[in-house]
């Protein structure tokens, strides 16, 4: 519940109000925050505002394109703005500095906690850069190709391709209108969908050498070991494709990932569809999470940790 | 060249004025030959036209939501009408007796070679549904659940859920207008995007084991045995997807599968990138295609037929 909360043209009159302007992202940026953020920027460049992103972590170098100008400390900050942060724990700890700081919070996540002065939030969105256009049009700041790409790459991204459920005509509607603006509609599809790395195959490779079926072929189990993730180098953001992987198989109620963190530590990752619960197979091992995806942390090896998780694994899907 | 051209206004009105409409579909039927034959066939009904879909093969039952009317001689064609068929040789052998019959095509293909009476063909769009929608619309038909099922399960799976470069802001328009009219977006996007046949994963987890980069990485290879084709039960349908896996690692420029058609016979399949021509590297054994796609029929072993396509592609990389 937000007891803050602004509209979109609220959020437009603040913005332009506002000067040296710092916009912040979630730590390990993806698309949308990355995205929500650079076009808020060069709709504020636009207005003559003075402002910059920044991140907790390095921006990846697949986002290069979207040439955003990263603060390093070249203007005082007045008006702290936080896109696509549903948590302040989410900021990271090298901005951690401006937690308690936040002037305005524009997001797209139901969970969002309320920490901003002021926030614009739709958890019916599917995507933050969905809302970040409003609020640039609300600004009457009329798109640009620059603009367009940002956006187009927040939305496209956050919603696996227009893919996800929270997909909608208005997601649609937004996305003529960025491309009509000049958004470089094949150059973005082409990075972030139509290529895979060299560090995704070799994880793909290993994941389905590993694949086992369990329950009349209901649930599906994939493991990730640390000596195979270091020998890969594989990043969090690597894995997160991963585990969703076992879940999509036809016929697969429950999709479980285990990776090992430590020698006796071992993350699993629960994913299901509507024939059993995510949260409350997690929950058996003491985890917790959504529905349809939930996690937990385990202590035991590789065997015992699998054999934990698929003994929650039956008696979810007996239920 | 197409001379006998109309628009979309003329298409409808030669629609309304038509009744015992046969709909044919292209042969291997897609979700877009499908979608638009259907969305065409529930905007005649709603005229009250009687009308039916026909198709060489059997419909594959992912397609049974769209709950196809399909033609058994209950009625007598007056007026056949082919959508998605850019040469009537793609109409199959069953469908050949209505090859010179054809009194309206609607298609997308750019290739279309003008076979029917009138041709209402628009070879920018990246899906004939998004035609057919202009179509239903142009007849004044007002967008239901069924049409509008139809019209974007063509959408969806001919654009690679918006992703391929064809996709323009007007078909996001016309996605829009569909899920306004009660497209199961959610359903659709779970049938032909997130999920995967066990006989597919079969397939990638046998081709990621036989992966072999070379020439600086520029060139991945994999290799499909008939053993293991035949072990895992798979169709011409399932190889089609796996084809196109190696050219989408970053840093490939081409992307080789060399398929065992019989002892002695291969099938190589041959992609790449806008660093070297397809065509040409298949040319160099006696195939063709396109400059992005192309194949040619090797006699040898599965060795010798590696080792000839790697010296076409070295020949390629180095033009």
């Amino acid at each position: 519940m937000i007891n803050n909360g602004i509209t979109v043209q609220q959020t437009a009159e603040y913005l332009k109000n506002a000067d040296n302007i710092l916009l912040l992202c979630h730590k390990n940026p993806d698309g949308d925050t990355l995205g929500s953020a650079g076009g808020l920027m060069y709709a504020l460049k636009k207005l003559g505002k003075v402002c910059a992103v920044a991140c907790n972590d390095e921006i990846p170098q697949k986002y290069d394109f979207l040439d955003l100008d990263v603060f390093s400390g070249q203007f005082t900050p007045e008006y702290i703005v936080a896109v696509d942060v549903a948590d302040t724990k989410l900021l990271g700890d090298k901005m951690a500095e401006y937690a308690d700081k936040v002037d305005l919070c524009i997001d797209h996540h139901p969970s969002n906690t309320g920490y901003a002065t002021m926030v614009c939030c739709d958890g019916k969105l599917p995507a933050a850069a969905q809302l970040v256009l409003q609020v640039v049009q609300a600004m009457e700041v009329e798109l640009d190709v620059n603009i367009a790409n940002c956006l187009y790459t927040g939305l496209m991204t956050d919603t696996g391709c227009f893919k996800y459920s929270a997909t909608t005509a208005e997601t649609h509607i937004a996305a003529a209108q960025l491309l009509n603006a000049g958004a470089a509609h094949d150059f973005i599809a082409n990075r972030f969908f139509m290529s895979k790395s060299r560090k995704t195959i070799a994880l793909e490779k290993h994941a389905l050498n590993t694949l086992e079926y369990y329950f009349d072929d209901k649930c599906a189990v994939i493991e990730l070991p640390t000596d195979v993730l270091t020998e890969i180098g594989a990043q969090p953001g690597d894995i997160d494709g991963i585990s969703a992987m076992p879940r999509t198989i036809e016929g697969v109620d429950v999709g479980i990932t285990i990776r090992q963190i430590s020698e006796s530590v071992f993350k699993v990752s629960v994913r299901t569809n509507e024939n059993a619960n995510a949260n409350e197979i997690a929950a058996g091992l003491g985890g917790g999470g959504h529905t349809k995806a939930a996690g937990c942390e385990v202590m035991g090896s590789m065997e015992s940790v699998k054999n934990a998780i698929l003994r929650e694994v039956e008696t979810a899907l007996c239920r």
